[in-house]
C-alpha cells in the first residue's frame, strides 16, 4: 500500500515566476491521478519528470482559472504525444462544453477518447472505483460549485498465516482455510480452540488522502475526511484577514488547522497562499496553534506513505 | 522612432521547461503590443519584468494552442490586477466565443471592457491605426486560418532647419515656413534660389516589423512585407524534412531565408523550432545559405532599432 503526493503548484490566483497555480500528482496503490490543472501544469510535470502517459484520470475541483486553465494545453499535448488510451476527466458541469469548443476551434480533435464525468451533486458521492482505489467527492463551499476529492486505497484480503498453521501439524487442513479467512476460530480434535488472530495476517491499513481546495471553513466535511492519513486543505489567508475569507470563500491557516484537528488526520498540508503574504512560514505557525503536524505545500515537494 | 521586440517564447507545439510557445512583446513608437499568447505567456511577462498594464492590444495569429492557450489566463489576471482600461483582441473568428464562454463558466466577468476584432479576410487589411502606428494583416498559409501582422511606424512631419534658415539673416521669414514644409525651394530677394533640402530636416525613417507565424512557404506575402527592418518568420523544420512542411503547413529555415531575401528585409529572426532538432544552430546555418543577416529567436532576447 502506498500513497505519494507531488505538489506541482500551490499558490493562488495568478501564475508568477516561482508561484505556480494549483495542481498535484497523486500515486495511490499504483494508480496515477492528476488533481487540478492550473496554467503551466504540463511544464511542471516535465520539470519533475512525471510521465504524461501514466495519467488516465484528471480531477478538477472547480472552474476557476488557477485550477483548470492548464487542462486544454495538457489535452492537446497528449494528442501531440500520440496518446491512444482513454482519458477520464472529472469536474463541474461545463468542463465538457469548454473543452469541446476549444478542440473544435483549434481543429485538434484527439485520436484518444476523452470521457467526461460532469459533477453536479451537493452531496458526497463515489465517482471512481476499481479493484484498488475509490474516489469520493468532498462538497466544499466556494464562490463557484467546488468539490474536494477523497482518495482511498481498498483493503487487501486477509492472508493465511501459513507458518502458524503448520505448527498445528496437520490438525488444521486446507478445508479449514476458507473458515479462517472468514474470521472464524478453529477447534482442534483435542477440543483446543485456536483463535483466528493466530492464523491470519491482517493486511496493511489502507491509506487515504483528502484534497480540499478552495473553500470557506466548512466543518460539515469532517465526517467525510475523518482519520485520513493526509489532508491537503487550502489556507489562503491568515486570520488577520478573516474578512477576506468571508468575502472570497477561502480559509485561514487556523481554520485549516481546525478541520485537521476535528477530523483527526495524521498530517495536514496547507497551500493556496495569497500573494499578499511575504512570509509563508506564518501560515504554518498559525495552523500549528491548533494542530501540530502541519507542512507547507511547495512545488516539487513529495509526501509519501508506505507500509 | 523606435522598435523593440522581446521574444517571450519561440518553440513549437508543447511547452517544455525551457521551451516556451510563441509570444512576443512589441514596443513600437511608444505603443505596446502583445503578439500571440501561448500557455505560460503571463509567467514569461513577469520573468522579463514587462508591465502588464502597458498592453492594450493583443494580436493572435491563429487558434492553435501554442499561440493562444495563455490568453484566457492573461485576461483573468488583468481582472485580478483591477485593470480598468479597454483591452483590444485581434484574432480569427471564434476567439470571442471561446473567451466569453470561459469567462461565463468561471464567473469571472471582467470589469474592464474587452473589444474583439475578429478577422476573416483572406486579403491583407488595415486592422489598427492611430497617430503613430498602423497594423496590417499578412494572410498566411497554415492548417487553420492564420494571419501574420505588419507593424509600421507612421512618418513624422518634416521639421524646419532653423539653424540654416537663420543663416539667411531675415531673407527668409516665418511667412515662408509653410512653403518650406511643403517642400518648396525659396527664392531670395537677390534672385538666389535656396534648395528646400537645405532648409528642412527629414524625419527619421519609420521602422517596420513583420511577424509571420506559422506558415507554409508563401512568396505571395513578399509585396506586403517588402523592405521591413525586421522580419520574424517561423522555421519549424530543416530542409531534410520538407515533406513535413507540406503536411503540416510549416516552413524550413531555407524557405524563411528565401522570403527574407525576396522581401529585401534588413534582418530575419527565425523561431518555432520543432523539438525534433537538438541543435538549433542548424536553423541559422541553413537560413544563411540564402540570406546573411539571420538571428535565432530565444526567450528573453530583445531586438531593437532606434533613430
Amino acid at each position: 500500500m502506498s500513497l505519494q503526493v507531488t505538489v506541482l503548484g500551490c499558490h493562488s490566483a495568478t501564475p508568477r515566476v516561482n508561484a505556480h497555480p494549483t495542481s498535484q500528482y497523486l500515486e495511490i496503490n499504483n494508480r496515477h491521478f492528476l488533481i487540478d490543472c492550473g496554467e503551466g501544469t504540463q511544464r511542471q510535470l516535465r520539470k519533475y519528470k512525471i510521465g504524461f502517459s501514466k495519467i488516465n484520470h484528471i480531477f478538477i475541483s472547480h472552474l476557476h482559472g488557477d485550477h483548470f486553465f492548464g487542462l486544454i494545453g495538457l489535452i492537446a499535448t497528449f494528442g501531440i504525444l500520440n496518446r491512444e488510451k482513454e482519458l477520464h476527466i472529472y469536474g463541474p458541469k461545463g468542463i465538457k462544453e469548454i473543452t469541446v469548443l476549444q478542440l473544435k476551434l483549434t481543429k485538434s480533435w484527439t485520436r484518444y477518447a476523452i470521457v467526461f464525468h460532469e459533477l453536479t451533486s451537493k452531496e458526497s458521492e463515489l465517482i471512481f472505483e476499481d479493484d484498488k482505489v475509490t474516489v469520493h467527492t468532498i462538497p466544499l463551499n466556494h464562490r463557484v460549485y467546488t468539490n474536494g476529492f477523497l482518495f482511498k486505497e481498498k483493503e487487501k484480503p486477509r492472508k493465511l498465516h501459513i507458518g502458524n498453521i503448520e505448527l498445528y501439524d496437520g490438525e488444521i487442513n486446507t478445508a479449514d482455510y476458507h473458515h479462517i479467512k472468514a474470521g472464524k476460530d478453529i477447534t482442534l480434535s483435542t477440543g483446543e480452540i485456536v483463535p483466528n488472530s493466530e492464523l491470519i495476517i491482517d493486511p496493511p491499513k489502507p491509506k487515504s488522502y483528502a484534497f480540499c481546495s478552495d473553500t470557506a471553513y466548512k466543518p460539515a466535511i469532517v465526517p467525510i475526511i475523518k482519520n485520513v492519513d493526509l489532508l491537503y486543505h487550502e489556507a489562503t489567508f491568515l486570520k488577520d484577514r478573516e474578512d477576506l475569507c468571508d468575502k472570497t470563500k477561502h480559509s485561514t491557516a487556523e481554520q485549516a488547522g481546525n478541520i485537521a484537528k476535528l477530523a483527526n488526520v495524521k498530517k495536514l498540508i496547507i497551500g493556496h497562499y495569497s500573494s499578499r503574504y511575504a512570509n509563508i512560514q506564518d501560515f504554518k505557525d498559525e495552523a500549528q496553534t491548533v494542530f501540530e503536524n502541519v507542512e507547507l505545500a511547495k512545488a516539487g515537494e513529495q509526501y509519501s506513505y508506505k507500509n
